[in-house]
């Protein structure tokens, strides 16, 4: 196995979507800190030789850096998960995998922006964000409120994917942006098992107990 | 094979991505049209049934209903491509495919919305998008600028891929935005090549010549 290191910053958490998957994959890695805030380090010079976007997270596995978090996940699933629990191999849950992830990294991003201006003070307007994060959030308790009329406990299939990975963190850390837990009954209880997964490891706005 | 259906509205960019891939893949599929502009159909209840985020395109394929351009392509590719030419099996090579798809859904966003904002007058600021569409574009030409010091001609490997594919229409349609392709003479070379694939399909906006 190639090393593999993460450039990271720890209230990130797209670099907290990284570190779950490696953390739960049962990976070793090493850790890069960089200071997004205030330092903005993923912006200048020896960041953007790395991933000209000037985002994070970066992951580098031998020769081979990516940046953007849904394809850092699809690729550690698809190298180091051969039994595809992550990234199922069949088509069709292969799609809504990918259907969610896609969420996550548009549907979400309002989400996404209201803790950084929360959190940071970034740019946008906070009630635009909360209003943009809980449309996205009620599309997310809604289908799960439905596959628990079915019998399901997860976003795809029967089993933990990519999908409940990339969606955990926006409404973990939702009341770092103003959103409580109590509107999304489903979403809690989805949370509650995620937490015990094997691996699972937590992150500073993350609260202890549901 | 089950009979696929695309709900899309001709002059949507996304549209173009899922009909482009379903063409490439040489397969049959029914259409929808959706009328996006001025009706916003894909935000009324009819479409929300299918799409809770009221976005385009959707495609369903028997039961499956999926909804997120970078998903329906990954999907798509998954199911009708077995030689994994559009989305390959490595896994260095499909990682660099998913941060391509990424950065289309991503980094691209600016380019999206300055093109709808040019063609309908939707929200954002003209000068901010077009900067924004810059810069990813910018980041495009110097990847291909690199890429053909090494005598590769595509975004990944040796031909072409799902990253080619989605990066495509943003730069073909870049004129509706106001930014010249004469600006970026590697994409210029890029978008001749992609053009002359089998199984090519344009869209209104695209120029013939270049």
């Amino acid at each position: 196995m190639s090393e593999i290191t993460l450039y990271s910053y720890e209230l990130d958490e797209n670099s907290y979507r990284a570190r779950l998957l490696l953390s739960m994959l049962g990976l070793q890695w090493k850790t890069v800190a960089v200071d997004m805030f205030p330092g903005r380090e993923e912006t200048l010079p020896p960041m953007l030789a790395l991933n000209p976007r000037g985002t994070l997270p970066v992951l580098a596995d031998g020769d081979l850096v990516l940046a953007g978090t849904e394809a850092i996940l699809s690729y550690l699933a698809k190298g180091y998960d051969p039994a595809g629990k992550w990234l199922p191999e069949d088509a069709a849950a292969f799609g809504k995998v990918a259907m969610w992830l896609h969420f996550s990294a548009t549907a979400l991003a309002p989400a996404f922006a209201a803790r950084l201006k929360a959190l940071f003070n970034t740019g946008g307007h906070e009630t635009h964000l909360r209003a943009g994060a809980r449309k996205a959030l009620r599309i997310m308790d809604d289908h799960m409120t439905l596959r628990h009329f079915g019998g399901a406990e997860w976003f795809v299939g029967d089993g933990p994917t990519l999908a409940d990975l990339t969606l955990f963190p926006s409404f973990a850390l939702s009341r770092d942006y103003g959103i409580d837990h109590d509107e999304f009954p489903a979403l809690r209880r989805w949370i509650r098992r995620f937490r015990a997964l094997d691996g699972f490891r937590t992150m500073p706005g993350i609260p202890d107990y549901h």
